[in-house]
């Protein structure tokens, strides 16, 4: 049998350019304490708030030095005396924020999310954070009922095609916005309708919804993209935002607020993590890592890299117009 | 005993420039029908909204040709037969939207709230709109607790000055922002604070404060104003827009939305006229009265105009930095 290497993915330092940040290195892991497991990594993926974790953007940030990644799916390799419960080999969801751009990782055993073996690790490897994201925009903002209508932009994102998904399983429909005409075919399956956007969304929105009432407006692009999906929206309802790709401000008009009375609101899935509890994060993750099993919950992912490829997978990640996700296989491709 | 002249200040089509499309012409007043009372108008205000409506930017718009002016104070002079319980002399406050900008308006007894004889009949004029705004402001959105803290932006506009005081009646505290070093001595008495707006808003609001978390932040600007308001507000606070003085769409950081868990809603004073109840309206509008009759409650007025000069009141009204309310006396000073 090999001694196992230990490598991680790491930086020391902020800066506008990930690629040129994140160093490749040998390490020794430390030995296990009362509760703790050491996990293989089988698939850990590079997220837009990865990026922004590096760059100094988000809204939590790490001490430094730190390995990147805040999720992925392992394989327990070993466990510290006394925990009985835990199979070596059992796979587990990692839990949020570890580090997991590394061949192992450390973590507490109460931590993990047990998976079956079924299903593909890189698709569960992108559990912790899109599909509940999506879920949550769905399901938190605003009460809908079967048969309404969601609008959101983005929506040839990761989140965005997860937003389709668990919307068609709920029995809404989806008006879907794209920056530009290529991207209209990288919209999930499922989708009801895929524009892009412009001046007149609202007006084209309203033909390709037969003037459907819209209380929900997903939005993780910004600026004037935020008022154009307000303006899609029947008077009361609430643009959500989650995200900033087009860089910019959120704009809403006054004309919305005041006299049609809509709301803007942000969401962040930390927040969530920390106000939730742990019932309902099994329940909504349980369900999740269903759906992926199933098939019927999936994100394309553009390419795989190894662990030593991290400077090529974090460029690949920064560009846009990828259709799929970039996702890191540090103990080689699993599938 | 001379027949009174019957005038009125009317508009027939909507345009830029108010004072060129409103004029004022002699009407035959209707005969009086069941029910209706005749009310001489003794004073009636140029608000920013009366110009939006003509201007065609207001949220409701009337029926052309309309005689301008939403709100107003008069003396009933003729009552319909039957109406035994109106007194001729009655001071009433009119009904919100009826054209106040003439010397005599028709209306439904049982829209009018009657008035005592006490209080300087301009200060009531400007009881309609106003006033319930700025209660409204600081009431319905965040429920707020006495020695709290708000921010508002365009403190030294009217709506600014009726915080102000109505604040400081609840025990609440104001950090007031002006966009002109001119215009701090222009907010009215009882501010906590008054800073005038820049980029380091946030820093010198919680110098100001002591670091004080603030919940609400009230904003009648729009543009980047609205995200200095949101970066000076404890995280989940709300920024709520009545206005768009800046004439842009109200800016809010995905940062701040998302990391700092920041709302920003809308308020119309116009949706809570229909929203809310008679005897919530009486309540309301009876303190407010009170208050104004006491003096506790006051706007400075900038000009008093006769009718006949309605072009002047109007390009009067246009302008900014006015220190007070342009208001209408078309029977002429009743002070």
């Amino acid at each position: 049998m090999n001694t196992p290497v230990y490598r991680r993915a790491r930086y020391a330092r902020r800066g506008p350019v990930p690629h040129e940040l994140v160093q490749v290195e040998d390490f020794t892991p430390p030995p296990l304490e009362a509760g703790q497991v050491r996990v293989e990594v089988l698939a850990a993926p590079i997220n837009p708030s990865d990026l922004m974790t590096i760059t100094g953007d988000y809204g939590q940030l790490p001490p430094l030095p730190a390995v990147g990644g805040n999720e992925g799916v392992g394989r327990v390799v070993e466990a510290a005396p006394g925990l009985d419960a835990i199979r070596e080999g059992q796979r587990v969801l990692l839990p949020v924020g570890i580090g997991t751009w590394a061949t192992h990782v450390t973590a507490r055993a109460d931590a993990l999310v047990p998976l079956p073996d079924a299903g593909d690790p890189v698709q569960l490897s992108m559990l912790a954070i899109n599909p509940p994201t999506a879920a949550l925009l769905l399901q938190d903002i605003v009460d809908l009922q079967p048969g309404e209508w969601v609008i959101q932009n983005a929506a040839n994102s990761a989140v965005g095609g997860y937003v389709v998904q668990l919307a068609k399983a709920r029995g809404l429909r989806t008006v879907n916005v794209v920056r530009r005409e290529a991207a209209c075919a990288q919209v999930a399956g499922g989708a009801d309708a895929v524009l892009v956007d412009g001046d007149d969304l609202a007006e084209r929105v309203r033909g390709a919804t037969d003037g459907a009432k819209i209380r929900l407006g997903i939005d993780a692009v910004g600026g004037a993209a935020t008022d154009r999906l307000a303006q899609a929206l029947a008077p009361g309802g609430t643009v959500v935002n989650y995200g900033a790709m087009g860089g910019g401000a959120c704009e809403l008009s006054p004309l919305a607020l005041i006299f049609r009375g809509i709301t803007l609101r942000g969401f962040w899935l930390a927040r969530w993590f920390e106000q939730s509890t742990a019932p309902q994060r099994a329940e909504l993750f349980g369900a999740l890592a269903r759906q992926i099993i199933e098939g019927t919950l999936h994100a394309p992912v553009a390419h795989r890299f190894g662990l030593d490829a991290i400077s090529d997978a974090l460029t690949a990640a920064s560009q846009g117009g990828r259709g799929g996700k970039i996702v890191l296989v540090p103990n080689g491709d699993p599938a």
